[in-house]
């Protein structure tokens, strides 16, 4: 195996944060371990911060920020069920495919990609419905959603965000807002390895829950017997957590608690910044509906007579740097610049600016 | 963070193989990275000769073996299919519940805890099910079952196979039996961190699979276009693979291809043999049926008048030593103590009889 130390621009995974990367090299716990046991109630701690929620059932689940999506709906929606979906790219497409196959009735309202969800249009879309969804931050279109228009007007519905490009990147207060349940991925702002999906849920959408969940493996109901529920008191059993990448997560986070938040954004904002008006220099076009355009991932268009595909091998392959297709129908025509945890920083925006003027000559 | 290195000699995870451990530390790369893909589809190629089945559908999935085991369900078994479950221990009790929240219609065959299964009862439960499946290692009870016999009998069901705690550790020759399709998690006798379900599934199960699972993150269809079906050429981005993670399995399945399967085999049945042993001496009894008692994880009756969990925490307090708590109704009359990967050595054996004898003042 060639081992090349890549920088990752692409829309996720980033490169980790050195607290995280240095956590996976220390001795493994077991998943009953007491010290373990510590570190995931520490977690799931750190998460309400960053999560801005006092939510007790506040968690990693052990798998990827997809299957926080799936548990999200599994967990709350059963045949039947209303369920509105703002779709404004592709992870709200796939939402839609994930509700669906919990049986629920699902009314996408569908909106440009580029653009931004509309909330009126989105809580007009049905009087009744039991939870509707939205992409906090399209991770397939580097569109920002404002999700406070969505939880004023929600009436008696549940609200679920998608906050897997927006943790850690751009601020997330999902009690201020009135966002009833929320995931997120360990691999893109949060600084972390892919193999995490953080998960919160409020009382009101605990309370309405699905008894038996067709998924037994994110059936929260039994998750919260070992983790958040029954966090320092007795423990049963479900499944064996992974241990390694929960302390690379509680590391990770860690150090952004310790940076701050708040600071933490704003380098994020600063970087995003930087990257937006040096691609303009170069007389590139951002693809993302100004005004909405998130700091942390970048869309930009792929100058006509340009291949998509080329620029990106020769960026990989000359600078060890990776940066993501589009999405979607988008594949071609788009590209994809992430700045997340620890390379929301000048070098990396310098370094991303000047390999794409050498590759594309301009 | 108080830090402790601990040797782990639980049900799982086990201490992984350096080769494992080192891999964690090397730089990350993305999930569509070449450099990644091509150690994802030598991953499938060394998980392959592990499972001894020449299926080009092998994998691993991007969560625990738990996960391994709701796959297998959900893509083979639909409202109203009949499911033969052997069920000797917890794992086969999960099974049930799995397949059960699938729609399946389930034949559970209770078995005495400590026993293996019994191949003929399991055969005649049902004339006609779509699927039987049995645990081949039952991680609750220390127990090895014969797969062979339930192969040569299943006529025209599919036979699924859990290999949690088997591969790695005893053989397990997928094709030579007949087994249609199985899974296995990553932090036993692999000796990865725990995180990944390596799964196989041969044309005969695939053709016959759930066109549409209820899970959208398990879906082997989807899967397919990013792993397995179609390794080395065009790729569908599904969900972001835990890349680091995969190249930790790759590299502790190379230190296990490298020593050799019939020498990590014959070290597991060796420090086995040693433990039993040294377990009788010390007076102790072992749990699981004579002739069926796994090497990699031994299961003993505590000591009338002895507290488990105070031994155990002893064992961690002053050796740093887990060890496990039996399961279900044996949780406080059973110990189970794993040698898995590179836990399956004399020193390790020596350490833990030690500890032991020191603790229960024998």
């Amino acid at each position: 195996m060639t081992l090349r130390a890549r920088t990752l621009l692409g829309p996720g995974p980033s490169n980790p944060y050195p607290e995280a990367q240095a956590a996976l090299g220390l001795p493994l716990l077991g998943h009953l371990d007491p010290l373990f046991l510590q570190v995931l109630d520490e977690t799931s701690e750190r998460l309400r911060q960053v999560f801005g929620t006092a939510n007790r059932r506040t968690l990693p689940l052990s798998a990827t920020g997809s299957a926080g999506m799936e548990a999200a709906f599994v967990n709350t929606v059963g045949p039947g069920d209303v369920v509105v979906v703002a779709v404004n790219g592709l992870f709200g497409q796939r939402m839609v495919e994930v509700a669906s196959r919990c049986g629920a009735e699902v009314v996408a309202v569908e909106h440009e990609w580029g653009q931004p969800v509309d909330a009126s249009r989105v809580l007009q879309a049905h009087p009744a419905p039991k939870l509707i969804a939205a992409v906090h931050a399209e991770t397939s279109t580097g569109v920002l959603s404002d999700l406070g228009p969505l939880a004023a007007g929600k009436g008696d519905a549940l609200l679920l965000a998608d906050c897997v490009t927006s943790l850690g990147g751009v601020p997330v207060r999902l009690d201020e807002w009135g966002v009833d349940l929320a995931y997120s991925g360990s691999q893109k702002c949060l600084g972390v390895p892919p193999g995490l999906a953080p998960f919160t849920i409020n009382d009101r959408a605990w309370e309405r829950r699905i008894d038996k969940p067709q998924s037994w493996y994110l059936d929260l109901g039994l998750l919260g017997g070992y983790a958040g529920e029954a966090a320092g008191s007795g423990r049963t059993y479900h499944h064996t957590a992974p241990t390694g990448m929960v302390v690379a997560l509680h590391a990770g986070l860690g150090r952004i608690l310790d940076e701050g938040l708040d600071a933490v954004h704003a380098r994020h904002a600063e970087a995003g910044r930087m990257l937006h008006a040096g691609l303009a220099e170069l007389g590139l076009e951002l693809f993302a509906a100004e005004g909405s355009r998130l700091p942390e991932l970048t869309t930009v268009k792929v100058p006509d007579g340009v291949d998509s595909a080329t620029v990106r091998a020769e960026l990989l392959d000359r600078y060890d740097l990776e940066i993501g297709a589009g999405a979607g129908a988008y594949a071609a025509s788009v590209w994809r610049i992430g700045l997340m945890g620890p390379n929301a920083a000048p070098g990396k925006v310098a370094l991303v600016l000047a390999a794409l003027k050498d590759v594309l000559g301009r």
